[in-house]
């Protein structure tokens, strides 16, 4: 396997048909992945899935079977969520080729992940809060219900697509921070902002959704988030009469 | 339908699993295509077909069955074997990048073909013959086995990314923040982090041109920067005693 193919994690939220984790694994290892990671599957291990695997068993084997996306989401520098629909407050959207690029980018320095929801609906907002950015594939406007393990398949076949172009410039490689790393600086801010009275908790509206999406565009470095959890230290240590 | 698309027809040859011909009309369906000719299938109509379809019915309603290649291939003036295997006697081949480009040129004229195999073992020498150029889709070497609405389902969405690809997704449009609001911000930002001891001006390091560059990086929209904004000016009338 590409070493950077390596450090790639296809993660699948709450499947509901085995057969479809199956299929999955199998549009996986035909592109040369292997790092299947389930989040509370209805059904699993099952014979559907073992059946539409025809072949990749070794996947379904390997596959870690988690309590929570978080746990899914462990050590991951970029976490990208394929989902269909547009949303609201959305993220920086992309298509399935230009996400190819980003994510091989990544994957040359660290961890990625690439979540797919469930089949009637896909990932939830809460969901698509902890991902940087969205991948979204272009369909049938009328009608642009992929299958899951379809879905798997474009996404893998764009990053293998990718792996073989020739390699691309763009800019000073970034040292992302974690997905653990941001999310303690997410509760930080917050804490911070209810402190200063600026987030009411009793309303918090969508305050802290749009922090995450300002910041999820930007991808922050390790060495960012540390600053910006120096400022929020200083800031609670912080009295106006020291001035 | 695109006019073009109503120009492409794909054709599933001998299919061993009226599964797979469900499977492949969805797939078809979610890229806006909708011609399908059945050569021969071993069970059609089934069951197994209908409930893969998942509402691309309509699909398998239309579907044409042939009893012969060449009947599925009358009128058409470009077709395109999907085969994994190289051949000895191999035609042109082409990624289905490539050919997405190749089929839609075509299209915009006449009536272009994909023709897709069995599950077990693709196309026969005789009906690739039959064809002008080799669609190859890459795979794992190790493991090439994709599922036969796997294949349709890459080779229609890059007929599609083809089509559209002139309109480039990128994103939901962001309101940005004018040059003048982002330096009232960045200068907002600076006193703030002075003030509460962060920073000291009389060795300010690199400090705020990192900031400026994860700000840079996420493109700040108007309503951000007054977010941000209304955060420093609660920092500041902030009072730990308030607590």
């Amino acid at each position: 396997m590409n070493p950077k193919f390596g450090n790639i994690r296809i993660v699948l939220s709450r499947t509901s048909h085995p057969g479809n984790i199956g299929a999955a694994a199998r549009a996986m290892k035909t592109m040369g992945f292997s790092r299947l990671y389930l989040v509370s599957p209805k059904l699993f291990p099952h014979p559907d899935a073992t059946a539409r695997s025809s072949g990749a068993e070794d996947i379904l084997r390997m596959a870690q079977v988690c309590q929570s996306l978080d746990d899914a989401l462990r050590g991951a520098a970029l976490v990208v969520a394929v989902t269909a629909r547009p949303r609201d407050l959305s993220h920086e959207v992309f298509d399935p080729r230009e996400v190819g690029d980003i994510v091989l980018d990544e994957a040359g320095r660290g961890e990625v992940a690439l979540v797919f929801g469930t089949e009637m609906s896909g990932l939830t907002t809460e969901e698509v809060g902890k991902c940087q950015i969205i991948a979204t594939i272009p369909a049938n406007p009328a009608y642009s219900s992929l299958n899951l393990a379809a879905a798997v398949q474009i996404m893998t076949y764009e990053l293998h697509m990718a792996l073989f172009e020739p390699e691309k410039t763009g800019g000073a490689p970034l040292d992302l921070a974690t997905f653990e790393e941001i999310e303690n600086f997410y509760q930080h801010f917050e804490s911070t902002l209810v402190k200063i009275g600026f987030l009411d908790p009793q309303e918090p509206k969508r305050l802290m959704q749009r922090m995450r999406r300002l910041f999820a565009r930007s991808r922050l470095e390790k060495t960012e988030v540390n600053i910006l959890r120096g400022i929020l230290r200083d800031l609670s240590a912080y009295s106006p009469g020291q001035e």
